[in-house]
Protein backbone atom coordinates (compact mmCIF):
# COMPACT_ATOMS: atom_id res chain seq x y z
CA UNK A 1 0.00 0.00 0.00
CA UNK A 2 1.56 3.61 -1.09
CA UNK A 3 0.46 6.11 1.23
CA UNK A 4 0.64 8.69 -1.52
CA UNK A 5 -1.98 6.61 -3.80
CA UNK A 6 -4.45 6.16 -0.80
CA UNK A 7 -4.19 9.85 0.05
CA UNK A 8 -5.24 11.06 -3.14
CA UNK A 9 -7.87 8.12 -3.75
CA UNK A 10 -9.74 9.38 -0.69
CA UNK A 11 -8.82 13.12 -1.82
CA UNK A 12 -10.78 12.21 -5.00
CA UNK A 13 -13.37 10.15 -3.40
CA UNK A 14 -14.43 13.25 -1.05
CA UNK A 15 -14.55 15.31 -3.99
CA UNK A 16 -16.63 13.80 -6.11
CA UNK A 17 -18.83 13.47 -3.64
CA UNK A 18 -18.37 17.10 -2.62
CA UNK A 19 -17.57 16.13 0.81
CA UNK A 20 -14.68 18.74 1.03
CA UNK A 21 -17.01 21.03 2.62
CA UNK A 22 -17.27 18.64 5.65
CA UNK A 23 -13.25 17.80 5.81
CA UNK A 24 -11.79 20.47 7.85
CA UNK A 25 -9.36 19.08 9.86
CA UNK A 26 -11.55 19.51 13.38
CA UNK A 27 -14.16 17.28 11.56
CA UNK A 28 -12.05 14.84 10.62
CA UNK A 29 -10.02 14.57 14.02
CA UNK A 30 -13.56 14.24 15.23
CA UNK A 31 -14.05 11.50 12.91
CA UNK A 32 -10.93 9.73 13.52
CA UNK A 33 -11.50 9.44 17.41
CA UNK A 34 -14.91 8.32 16.69
CA UNK A 35 -14.01 5.25 14.80
CA UNK A 36 -11.06 4.66 17.61
CA UNK A 37 -13.70 4.19 19.91
CA UNK A 38 -15.92 2.28 17.45
CA UNK A 39 -12.78 -0.25 17.54
CA UNK A 40 -12.55 0.12 21.21
CA UNK A 41 -16.12 -1.08 21.84
CA UNK A 42 -15.21 -4.46 20.46
CA UNK A 43 -12.18 -5.11 23.28
CA UNK A 44 -14.05 -3.36 26.31
CA UNK A 45 -15.49 -6.30 27.88
CA UNK A 46 -12.98 -8.99 26.94
CA UNK A 47 -9.64 -9.88 28.95
CA UNK A 48 -6.42 -9.00 27.91
CA UNK A 49 -6.05 -13.22 26.90
CA UNK A 50 -9.70 -12.78 24.96
CA UNK A 51 -8.74 -9.74 23.09
CA UNK A 52 -5.47 -11.79 21.29
CA UNK A 53 -8.18 -14.50 20.77
CA UNK A 54 -10.90 -13.37 18.50
CA UNK A 55 -13.11 -16.08 16.39
CA UNK A 56 -12.70 -15.06 12.84
CA UNK A 57 -16.16 -13.03 12.95
CA UNK A 58 -15.10 -11.07 15.67
CA UNK A 59 -11.80 -10.34 13.81
CA UNK A 60 -13.51 -9.34 10.19
CA UNK A 61 -15.23 -6.72 12.24
CA UNK A 62 -12.51 -5.17 14.02
CA UNK A 63 -10.57 -5.39 10.59
CA UNK A 64 -13.05 -3.10 9.13
CA UNK A 65 -12.67 -0.54 12.27
CA UNK A 66 -9.21 -0.60 11.78
CA UNK A 67 -9.34 0.31 7.82
CA UNK A 68 -11.73 3.04 9.36
CA UNK A 69 -9.08 4.39 11.73
CA UNK A 70 -6.77 4.28 8.91
CA UNK A 71 -8.46 5.67 6.66
CA UNK A 72 -9.44 8.72 8.25
CA UNK A 73 -5.56 9.09 9.59
CA UNK A 74 -4.62 9.47 6.35
CA UNK A 75 -7.03 11.60 4.71
CA UNK A 76 -6.75 14.25 7.69
CA UNK A 77 -2.59 14.04 7.73
CA UNK A 78 -3.57 15.25 3.63
CA UNK A 79 -6.02 17.52 4.59
CA UNK A 80 -3.15 19.05 6.99
CA UNK A 81 0.04 19.24 4.50
CA UNK A 82 1.38 16.32 7.15
CA UNK A 83 3.53 13.69 5.45
CA UNK A 84 2.89 10.29 7.71
CA UNK A 85 6.42 9.06 6.69
CA UNK A 86 8.59 11.66 7.99
CA UNK A 87 6.68 11.93 10.70
CA UNK A 88 6.78 8.29 11.88
CA UNK A 89 10.48 8.41 11.34
CA UNK A 90 10.84 11.40 13.51
CA UNK A 91 8.42 9.90 16.45
CA UNK A 92 10.57 6.29 16.58
CA UNK A 93 13.46 8.42 16.54
CA UNK A 94 12.18 10.07 19.79
CA UNK A 95 11.04 7.01 20.91
CA UNK A 96 13.89 5.33 21.03
CA UNK A 97 15.65 7.97 22.47
CA UNK A 98 12.92 8.62 24.88
CA UNK A 99 12.98 4.58 25.98
CA UNK A 100 16.39 3.39 25.79
CA UNK A 101 16.63 -0.73 25.88
CA UNK A 102 18.02 -0.64 29.17
CA UNK A 103 16.02 1.33 31.32
CA UNK A 104 13.02 0.61 29.41
CA UNK A 105 12.65 -3.20 29.93
CA UNK A 106 9.75 -4.36 31.31
CA UNK A 107 8.21 -1.28 32.19
CA UNK A 108 5.52 0.25 30.27
CA UNK A 109 5.49 3.68 28.44
CA UNK A 110 4.01 6.54 30.39
CA UNK A 111 1.35 5.60 32.55
CA UNK A 112 0.37 5.64 36.23
CA UNK A 113 2.27 3.13 37.86
CA UNK A 114 1.08 -0.16 38.67
CA UNK A 115 0.68 0.19 42.51
CA UNK B 1 6.53 3.65 3.86
CA UNK B 2 6.07 -0.07 3.39
CA UNK B 3 3.62 -0.91 6.39
CA UNK B 4 4.53 -5.00 6.60
CA UNK B 5 8.57 -3.07 7.39
CA UNK B 6 7.09 -1.11 9.58
CA UNK B 7 5.04 -3.40 11.72
CA UNK B 8 8.45 -5.63 11.89
CA UNK B 9 10.44 -2.35 13.29
CA UNK B 10 7.78 -1.75 15.57
CA UNK B 11 7.57 -5.43 16.65
CA UNK B 12 11.42 -5.68 17.54
CA UNK B 13 10.95 -2.35 18.92
CA UNK B 14 8.75 -3.84 21.41
CA UNK B 15 10.19 -7.34 21.82
CA UNK B 16 13.61 -5.23 22.76
CA UNK B 17 11.85 -3.79 25.63
CA UNK B 18 10.25 -6.76 26.77
CA UNK B 19 6.76 -4.55 26.28
CA UNK B 20 5.22 -7.37 24.35
CA UNK B 21 3.35 -8.16 28.17
CA UNK B 22 1.91 -4.85 27.75
CA UNK B 23 0.56 -5.01 24.36
CA UNK B 24 -2.53 -6.96 24.30
CA UNK B 25 -4.40 -5.68 21.98
CA UNK B 26 -7.02 -4.37 24.77
CA UNK B 27 -4.35 -2.46 25.93
CA UNK B 28 -2.76 -1.19 22.64
CA UNK B 29 -6.73 -0.11 21.41
CA UNK B 30 -6.85 1.94 24.95
CA UNK B 31 -2.94 3.84 23.74
CA UNK B 32 -4.73 4.05 19.98
CA UNK B 33 -7.54 5.90 21.49
CA UNK B 34 -5.66 7.96 23.86
CA UNK B 35 -3.44 9.22 21.09
CA UNK B 36 -6.38 10.01 18.99
CA UNK B 37 -7.56 11.97 21.31
CA UNK B 38 -4.49 14.13 22.17
CA UNK B 39 -4.29 14.75 18.46
CA UNK B 40 -8.03 16.35 18.79
CA UNK B 41 -6.90 18.04 21.90
CA UNK B 42 -5.28 20.25 19.53
CA UNK B 43 -8.44 21.15 17.30
CA UNK B 44 -11.30 21.37 20.10
CA UNK B 45 -10.97 25.19 20.78
CA UNK B 46 -10.25 26.48 17.03
CA UNK B 47 -12.99 27.18 14.47
CA UNK B 48 -13.33 24.44 11.41
CA UNK B 49 -11.59 27.27 9.46
CA UNK B 50 -8.73 28.35 12.32
CA UNK B 51 -8.20 23.66 11.93
CA UNK B 52 -7.26 24.36 8.63
CA UNK B 53 -4.59 27.33 8.81
CA UNK B 54 -2.36 25.61 11.79
CA UNK B 55 1.01 27.88 12.58
CA UNK B 56 4.45 25.79 11.35
CA UNK B 57 4.69 25.18 15.24
CA UNK B 58 1.18 23.86 16.12
CA UNK B 59 1.52 21.45 12.80
CA UNK B 60 4.42 20.35 13.70
CA UNK B 61 2.85 18.95 17.10
CA UNK B 62 0.08 17.35 15.14
CA UNK B 63 2.26 15.73 12.82
CA UNK B 64 3.93 14.34 15.86
CA UNK B 65 0.27 12.90 17.07
CA UNK B 66 -0.79 11.85 14.16
CA UNK B 67 2.17 9.70 13.90
CA UNK B 68 1.58 8.24 17.48
CA UNK B 69 -1.94 7.52 15.91
CA UNK B 70 -0.57 5.71 12.65
CA UNK B 71 2.19 3.73 15.12
CA UNK B 72 -0.76 2.10 17.44
CA UNK B 73 -3.22 1.15 14.41
CA UNK B 74 0.07 -0.50 12.55
CA UNK B 75 1.07 -2.24 15.64
CA UNK B 76 -1.95 -2.81 16.98
CA UNK B 77 -3.11 -4.59 13.34
CA UNK B 78 0.56 -6.45 13.37
CA UNK B 79 -1.14 -7.89 17.08
CA UNK B 80 -4.15 -9.34 15.64
CA UNK B 81 -3.27 -10.60 12.31
CA UNK B 82 -4.65 -8.10 10.11
CA UNK B 83 -3.46 -6.79 6.87
CA UNK B 84 -4.16 -3.55 6.76
CA UNK B 85 -3.58 -3.21 3.29
CA UNK B 86 -6.56 -5.67 2.25
CA UNK B 87 -8.91 -4.32 5.19
CA UNK B 88 -8.18 -0.55 3.50
CA UNK B 89 -9.37 -1.72 0.19
CA UNK B 90 -12.16 -4.11 1.48
CA UNK B 91 -13.70 -0.66 3.56
CA UNK B 92 -13.40 1.67 0.16
CA UNK B 93 -14.96 -0.22 -2.06
CA UNK B 94 -17.48 -0.92 1.18
CA UNK B 95 -17.70 2.73 1.05
CA UNK B 96 -18.34 2.90 -2.56
CA UNK B 97 -21.51 1.16 -2.41
CA UNK B 98 -22.41 2.60 0.52
CA UNK B 99 -22.37 6.37 -0.81
CA UNK B 100 -22.89 6.25 -4.62
CA UNK B 101 -21.85 9.73 -6.06
CA UNK B 102 -24.86 10.99 -7.04
CA UNK B 103 -27.08 10.10 -3.90
CA UNK B 104 -24.21 11.41 -1.48
CA UNK B 105 -23.48 14.79 -3.32
CA UNK B 106 -23.23 17.18 -0.76
CA UNK B 107 -24.63 14.88 2.01
CA UNK B 108 -22.29 13.74 5.25
CA UNK B 109 -22.42 10.19 5.94
CA UNK B 110 -23.65 8.53 8.59
CA UNK B 111 -24.38 11.28 11.15
CA UNK B 112 -27.31 13.21 13.14
CA UNK B 113 -28.73 15.49 10.13
CA UNK B 114 -28.34 19.13 10.40
CA UNK B 115 -31.59 20.87 11.46
CA UNK C 1 -30.82 13.81 41.24
CA UNK C 2 -28.91 12.34 44.18
CA UNK C 3 -25.26 11.22 43.38
CA UNK C 4 -24.62 8.56 45.99
CA UNK C 5 -28.34 7.29 45.65
CA UNK C 6 -27.85 6.94 41.69
CA UNK C 7 -24.05 5.04 42.14
CA UNK C 8 -26.02 2.65 45.26
CA UNK C 9 -28.89 1.82 41.83
CA UNK C 10 -26.15 1.22 39.67
CA UNK C 11 -24.45 -1.14 41.49
CA UNK C 12 -27.43 -3.08 42.55
CA UNK C 13 -28.10 -3.08 38.67
CA UNK C 14 -24.76 -4.97 37.85
CA UNK C 15 -24.77 -7.52 41.02
CA UNK C 16 -28.39 -7.82 40.02
CA UNK C 17 -27.01 -9.33 36.87
CA UNK C 18 -23.75 -10.95 38.00
CA UNK C 19 -21.98 -8.18 35.85
CA UNK C 20 -19.25 -7.25 38.90
CA UNK C 21 -17.01 -9.53 36.75
CA UNK C 22 -16.92 -6.98 34.47
CA UNK C 23 -17.01 -4.05 36.03
CA UNK C 24 -13.50 -3.43 36.32
CA UNK C 25 -12.23 0.19 36.37
CA UNK C 26 -10.07 -0.57 33.40
CA UNK C 27 -12.83 -1.53 31.55
CA UNK C 28 -15.32 0.65 32.70
CA UNK C 29 -13.40 3.95 31.75
CA UNK C 30 -13.45 1.86 28.15
CA UNK C 31 -16.75 2.01 28.14
CA UNK C 32 -17.34 5.70 29.08
CA UNK C 33 -14.18 6.96 26.50
CA UNK C 34 -16.65 4.76 24.18
CA UNK C 35 -20.48 6.52 25.12
CA UNK C 36 -18.19 9.73 24.84
CA UNK C 37 -17.56 9.25 21.44
CA UNK C 38 -20.73 7.76 20.36
CA UNK C 39 -22.20 11.11 21.84
CA UNK C 40 -19.62 13.53 19.58
CA UNK C 41 -20.34 11.21 16.44
CA UNK C 42 -23.85 13.38 16.61
CA UNK C 43 -21.63 16.16 15.99
CA UNK C 44 -18.91 15.53 14.01
CA UNK C 45 -19.92 16.86 10.86
CA UNK C 46 -22.33 19.74 11.89
CA UNK C 47 -20.84 23.32 12.37
CA UNK C 48 -20.79 24.57 15.56
CA UNK C 49 -23.93 26.98 14.93
CA UNK C 50 -25.59 23.65 13.99
CA UNK C 51 -24.76 22.09 16.95
CA UNK C 52 -26.73 24.45 19.27
CA UNK C 53 -30.07 24.41 17.25
CA UNK C 54 -30.38 20.22 16.91
CA UNK C 55 -33.96 18.97 16.47
CA UNK C 56 -36.21 17.93 19.22
CA UNK C 57 -35.48 14.03 17.43
CA UNK C 58 -31.64 15.14 17.42
CA UNK C 59 -31.60 16.58 21.15
CA UNK C 60 -33.39 13.72 22.02
CA UNK C 61 -30.79 11.16 21.03
CA UNK C 62 -28.15 13.04 22.41
CA UNK C 63 -29.84 13.15 25.54
CA UNK C 64 -29.57 9.56 26.16
CA UNK C 65 -25.77 9.37 24.83
CA UNK C 66 -25.19 12.26 27.80
CA UNK C 67 -27.79 9.93 30.38
CA UNK C 68 -24.89 6.96 29.09
CA UNK C 69 -21.38 9.27 29.77
CA UNK C 70 -22.93 10.50 32.95
CA UNK C 71 -23.91 6.72 34.10
CA UNK C 72 -20.36 5.42 33.36
CA UNK C 73 -18.77 8.00 35.18
CA UNK C 74 -20.77 7.71 38.32
CA UNK C 75 -20.38 4.05 38.36
CA UNK C 76 -16.76 4.28 37.82
CA UNK C 77 -16.04 6.23 40.52
CA UNK C 78 -18.17 4.67 42.86
CA UNK C 79 -16.03 1.75 41.65
CA UNK C 80 -12.75 3.52 42.42
CA UNK C 81 -14.06 4.92 45.91
CA UNK C 82 -13.98 8.53 44.59
CA UNK C 83 -16.31 10.44 45.96
CA UNK C 84 -17.49 12.37 42.79
CA UNK C 85 -18.71 16.14 45.11
CA UNK C 86 -15.10 16.49 46.35
CA UNK C 87 -13.23 15.71 43.29
CA UNK C 88 -15.53 18.48 41.36
CA UNK C 89 -14.97 20.91 44.29
CA UNK C 90 -11.32 20.25 44.55
CA UNK C 91 -11.67 20.68 40.23
CA UNK C 92 -13.63 23.72 39.98
CA UNK C 93 -10.91 25.78 42.89
CA UNK C 94 -8.14 24.65 40.63
CA UNK C 95 -9.71 25.74 38.06
CA UNK C 96 -10.68 28.91 39.37
CA UNK C 97 -6.73 29.47 40.39
CA UNK C 98 -5.59 28.33 36.70
CA UNK C 99 -7.42 30.67 34.69
CA UNK C 100 -7.85 33.74 36.75
CA UNK C 101 -10.47 36.16 35.36
CA UNK C 102 -8.60 39.03 33.92
CA UNK C 103 -6.25 37.04 32.01
CA UNK C 104 -8.36 34.32 30.76
CA UNK C 105 -10.79 36.82 29.20
CA UNK C 106 -11.91 35.65 25.76
CA UNK C 107 -8.34 33.16 25.38
CA UNK C 108 -9.66 29.46 25.21
CA UNK C 109 -8.02 27.20 28.20
CA UNK C 110 -5.25 24.94 27.35
CA UNK C 111 -5.33 24.19 23.87
CA UNK C 112 -3.00 24.78 20.74
CA UNK C 113 -3.72 29.08 19.90
CA UNK C 114 -5.33 29.55 17.24
CA UNK C 115 -2.74 30.75 13.88
CA UNK D 1 -23.92 17.98 44.64
CA UNK D 2 -26.83 19.84 42.97
CA UNK D 3 -26.86 19.06 39.31
CA UNK D 4 -28.55 22.93 38.51
CA UNK D 5 -26.14 24.33 40.81
CA UNK D 6 -23.31 22.78 39.61
CA UNK D 7 -24.58 23.80 35.67
CA UNK D 8 -25.19 27.37 37.12
CA UNK D 9 -21.70 28.01 38.84
CA UNK D 10 -20.41 26.34 35.56
CA UNK D 11 -22.04 28.96 33.07
CA UNK D 12 -21.28 31.38 35.73
CA UNK D 13 -17.69 30.90 35.26
CA UNK D 14 -17.55 30.34 31.62
CA UNK D 15 -19.24 33.64 31.15
CA UNK D 16 -16.79 35.74 33.18
CA UNK D 17 -13.99 34.85 31.43
CA UNK D 18 -16.15 35.06 28.14
CA UNK D 19 -15.68 31.68 26.81
CA UNK D 20 -19.20 31.13 25.82
CA UNK D 21 -18.11 31.99 22.39
CA UNK D 22 -15.68 28.72 22.69
CA UNK D 23 -18.54 26.83 24.24
CA UNK D 24 -20.22 25.57 21.24
CA UNK D 25 -21.78 21.88 21.99
CA UNK D 26 -19.68 20.77 19.29
CA UNK D 27 -16.56 22.15 21.36
CA UNK D 28 -17.84 20.95 24.78
CA UNK D 29 -18.19 17.15 23.51
CA UNK D 30 -14.65 17.31 21.95
CA UNK D 31 -13.12 18.11 25.52
CA UNK D 32 -15.36 15.67 27.13
CA UNK D 33 -13.94 13.10 25.02
CA UNK D 34 -10.72 14.15 25.24
CA UNK D 35 -10.87 14.45 29.14
CA UNK D 36 -12.38 10.98 28.66
CA UNK D 37 -9.54 9.53 27.28
CA UNK D 38 -7.00 11.69 29.56
CA UNK D 39 -8.77 9.52 32.46
CA UNK D 40 -8.37 6.34 30.39
CA UNK D 41 -4.60 6.85 29.89
CA UNK D 42 -3.97 6.09 33.81
CA UNK D 43 -5.63 2.57 33.38
CA UNK D 44 -4.02 1.51 29.67
CA UNK D 45 -0.82 -0.43 31.10
CA UNK D 46 -2.91 -2.17 34.27
CA UNK D 47 -4.37 -5.38 34.31
CA UNK D 48 -7.64 -5.59 34.95
CA UNK D 49 -6.12 -6.24 39.05
CA UNK D 50 -4.12 -2.99 38.96
CA UNK D 51 -6.99 -1.13 37.58
CA UNK D 52 -9.05 -1.46 41.15
CA UNK D 53 -6.16 -1.24 43.48
CA UNK D 54 -5.08 2.53 42.51
CA UNK D 55 -2.13 3.82 44.80
CA UNK D 56 -3.49 7.27 46.92
CA UNK D 57 -1.85 8.83 44.57
CA UNK D 58 -2.89 7.46 41.64
CA UNK D 59 -6.46 7.53 42.89
CA UNK D 60 -5.99 11.63 43.48
CA UNK D 61 -4.94 11.88 39.71
CA UNK D 62 -7.97 10.06 38.15
CA UNK D 63 -9.93 11.52 40.58
CA UNK D 64 -9.05 15.09 39.33
CA UNK D 65 -10.07 14.02 35.58
CA UNK D 66 -13.54 12.07 36.54
CA UNK D 67 -13.82 15.75 37.95
CA UNK D 68 -13.09 16.89 34.46
CA UNK D 69 -15.43 14.44 32.46
CA UNK D 70 -18.56 15.88 34.98
CA UNK D 71 -17.99 19.22 34.81
CA UNK D 72 -17.95 18.92 31.02
CA UNK D 73 -21.22 16.76 31.03
CA UNK D 74 -23.00 19.15 33.37
CA UNK D 75 -21.96 21.96 31.20
CA UNK D 76 -22.74 20.25 28.01
CA UNK D 77 -26.35 18.93 28.97
CA UNK D 78 -26.54 22.68 30.11
CA UNK D 79 -25.36 24.25 27.15
CA UNK D 80 -28.05 21.91 24.97
CA UNK D 81 -31.23 22.39 27.75
CA UNK D 82 -30.74 18.74 28.12
CA UNK D 83 -31.95 18.08 31.69
CA UNK D 84 -29.65 15.11 32.83
CA UNK D 85 -31.94 13.80 35.71
CA UNK D 86 -34.46 13.24 33.51
CA UNK D 87 -32.59 11.81 31.02
CA UNK D 88 -30.34 9.21 33.05
CA UNK D 89 -33.78 8.01 34.49
CA UNK D 90 -34.90 7.11 31.22
CA UNK D 91 -31.83 5.73 30.36
CA UNK D 92 -31.95 3.28 33.42
CA UNK D 93 -35.57 2.68 32.62
CA UNK D 94 -34.38 1.61 28.86
CA UNK D 95 -31.51 -0.58 30.37
CA UNK D 96 -33.58 -2.10 32.76
CA UNK D 97 -35.77 -3.52 29.79
CA UNK D 98 -32.78 -4.08 27.64
CA UNK D 99 -31.45 -6.27 30.02
CA UNK D 100 -33.66 -8.45 31.91
CA UNK D 101 -32.09 -9.63 35.07
CA UNK D 102 -32.98 -13.33 33.87
CA UNK D 103 -31.76 -13.00 30.70
CA UNK D 104 -28.30 -10.99 31.47
CA UNK D 105 -26.56 -12.68 34.50
CA UNK D 106 -23.28 -13.17 33.15
CA UNK D 107 -22.92 -12.16 29.92
CA UNK D 108 -21.36 -8.51 29.25
CA UNK D 109 -23.60 -5.96 27.51
CA UNK D 110 -23.91 -5.05 23.96
CA UNK D 111 -19.80 -6.18 22.42
CA UNK D 112 -18.08 -8.49 20.79
CA UNK D 113 -18.54 -12.11 22.36
CA UNK D 114 -15.70 -13.57 24.02
CA UNK D 115 -14.60 -16.38 21.76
Amino acid sequence: MNIDDLAARLRAFARERDWEQFHAPKNLVMALAVEAAELMEHFQWLTERQSAELSPAAKEQVAAELADVFIYTVRLADRLGVDLTTAVEAKIHVNAAKYPVEKSRGVAGKCTKPT
